[in-house]
């Protein structure tokens, strides 16, 4: 059985510890903490998946030749916003190293086992020196009950904290997944940094959690953002110390991946809900399509759309941006056999409109904050769902203010 | 020799004539005139490229169809504006051949040698009683003074009209290229129609004709928009009804193409400075790219990146957003091998800032109402250019409310 925890995030599982500290990394006039630990009291196996942008972030890079000389004796990860040390040349590669060693001695465990993550301005050299002078505070202030805080100074223009936890009932025990993320930007076509922490007190090895972590992905992380659009620093990280006593194997693996699901999927919610400027969390789903890759390249037309997304802003049921949007996707489709439903109200049978009067209904949906739009391709039996926000004025106004 | 002229637009060559009607297409609140007619005095050969969206609106769908029966004795083109003609179904396609053929028997000319245009909202039927109401008026009015009133019937929230023409000086005679075309949308990935009209009264075969259109289109109207990107309606035909005299062949069409360039790029240039809440000219230029896709993938990417368009409009020269844009583009180059310059300013060399003091002059040159940024990949020898526009408050409130 798998229930929701109230109290979630990074430390719900056991043995994980969180704190904050107050940098100022960005600048002076920051008053909110900007780097973040996580350790855990066990050595973690760990498993990444990270951006797939050709200019990768310095700690992309570290986190990478970390991971691949050391997925089972990780015990920490240190997160800064405000900086997002990609295009910083070598310099920007030795300063991720030196604030991870730094961490790591300061820990007490190996230097090879300590991730690091950032994000904030592109192309700016991270100011290490503030970083290294708070790692006393940070590991002095290490606590059970820091997850929240942990979630809060990994922000950016996010405008709330994100946090999810589960706990799984087994034969063999309990176990706990818990997670947090932050997101925001208008998510894929904006290139807005994702960083998302996955912790669990299960016992999985760094193969199989990673396995694990690719199963989930696409109806959670990459519904809301894909490979093709993904930052300069793009990060999810898990971490698994065993400290349950539960151990995954293939008998209850598909639990777990069900119980990480959800905890994924809940985040990616957020993230989208929590879009730069959003008002609304729109599901796109695209059901019978020809194939998974056209159900996806269509749901994520649509979802990524501007006409569409200000459409969303403006409860406008323009449906006719829907139709011309899947029919720029490059998914193939008979045109005059789509049907399109706002909720559960049929509104477009067979490629037309079923009756302006509808219009109406659709308009009352669209002002609630969450609904769900389906687009019916009757060309097969794939299905792909993307999360997506409206795009208001306050995206624009976030945006092309965001270093002033 | 190409001259500009001055007075330019569709009727600028010899024996083109148009007018405008007031129809009311979208309402009767509308004031300005919503239909247009183009007519040739004597046949035209006739080239079309039409939107590769898999949904094409009614007019479409038709004017291809006559193009495949007959392209060259055609005699006009009849566009309107506020009602798209898309997702209508049969009956779309039915009121199409109805108001060409009423066009066509009108002006007195085979019923096959009319072609059609529409732009506005998509789903509504077309009302074509009201266009066939003025069709009377329009042939009444036919005149070769008419192009710009021509130029701004088919507009819908462009903010001006567009209009351009040459004259070519020949060793055989002179003659004319003129062109008028409407965008605005923030362009490509808001899939805003696109529909232009070029007419020339230099004689060259049909075929010739689509070969110029299509060696022209990458560099002038694919520039601004892109093939997965278009619209419903995106349309662009090219009339030419032989009356300077002057023959186009092997020998002089290279010129053509030139001239032909020449008005293109206008037009296109024109387009993504008036896309919606528009104030700035940004022309993305990458240079050195490993192949001809790449350069087009790059110059897409940053061009149609919200992050990079909102930047535009802050005047905030913060060029890790173009970094990321170009690594997520998909084309393949080396992060610490690009250059970028604004204008003539080397802002980054090999991936990394010159000098953080150069913001200042970056963020004067973004104040100006045109500029280009050129991204040297350093990775060959292909290069592509692309038209953007900034994306301000504006665009949001325009589209949002565009229906209303």
């Amino acid at each position: 059985m798998i229930n929701e925890i109230n109290e979630g995030g990074v430390t719900a599982p056991l043995g994980f510890r969180a704190s904050v500290a107050l940098a100022k990394i960005k600048g002076e006039s920051r008053v909110e903490p900007d780097v973040a630990l996580l350790v855990s009291d066990e050595a973690c196996t760990a498993a990444g998946l990270f951006t797939t942008n050709l200019v990768q972030a310095a700690p992309v890079k570290y986190d990478k030749k970390i991971l691949e000389e050391n997925n089972d004796k990780i015990y920490a990860v240190v997160v800064n916003s405000g900086n997002a040390n990609a295009c910083t040349g070598v310099h920007g590669d030795n300063v991720t190293a030196m604030v991870a060693e730094s961490v790591a001695k300061a820990v007490g465990v190996k230097k090879n086992a300590v991730l690091m993550a950032s994000t904030g301005v592109i192309g700016n050299s991270l100011p290490h020196d503030k970083i290294e002078a708070v790692i006393p505070e940070l590991v002095e202030n290490l606590d059970d009950d820091s997850g929240e805080e942990f979630a809060k100074a990994i922000l950016t223009t996010d405008t709330f904290p994100k946090e999810y936890a589960v706990m799984v009932e087994t034969e063999t025990g309990i176990y706990t997944i818990g997670g947090t993320c932050k997101g925001a930007g208008m998510i894929a076509p904006s290139l807005a940094t994702m960083l998302g922490f996955i912790t669990t007190d299960a016992k999985i090895s760094a193969d199989m959690l990673h396995k694990a972590l690719l199963d989930v992905a696409d109806t959670s992380f990459n519904a809301v953002t894909v490979d093709g659009d993904m930052s300069t620093n793009d990060t999810l990280i898990a971490l698994a110390n065993g400290m349950s006593g539960v151990a995954i194997d293939d008998k209850n693996y598909e639990q777990f991946v069900e119980a990480l699901e959800i905890v994924a999927s809940e985040l990616a919610r957020m993230m989208a809900m929590d879009g730069e400027g959003a008002t609304k969390l729109v599901t796109i789903n695209v059901v019978n399509a020809r194939t998974k890759a056209d159900a996806k390249l269509c749901a994520f037309k649509i979802a990524n759309s501007p006409l569409v997304k200000t459409m969303f802003a403006g409860c406008d049921p323009n449906w006719g941006r829907l139709m011309s949007s899947a029919g720029a996707s490059g998914a193939v489709f008979n045109p005059d056999k789509v049907d399109i439903y706002f909720n559960d109200l049929h509104y477009v049978a067979n490629g037309i409109i079923i009756d302006y009067k509808l219009e109406e209904d659709v308009n009352k949906i669209m002002q609630d904050s969450e609904y769900e739009i389906t687009i019916d391709l009757n060309n097969g039996s794939e299905s792909a769902l993307f999360y997506t926000c409206d795009f208001t004025v306050d995206y624009v106004k976030i945006n092309a203010d965001y270093r002033s």
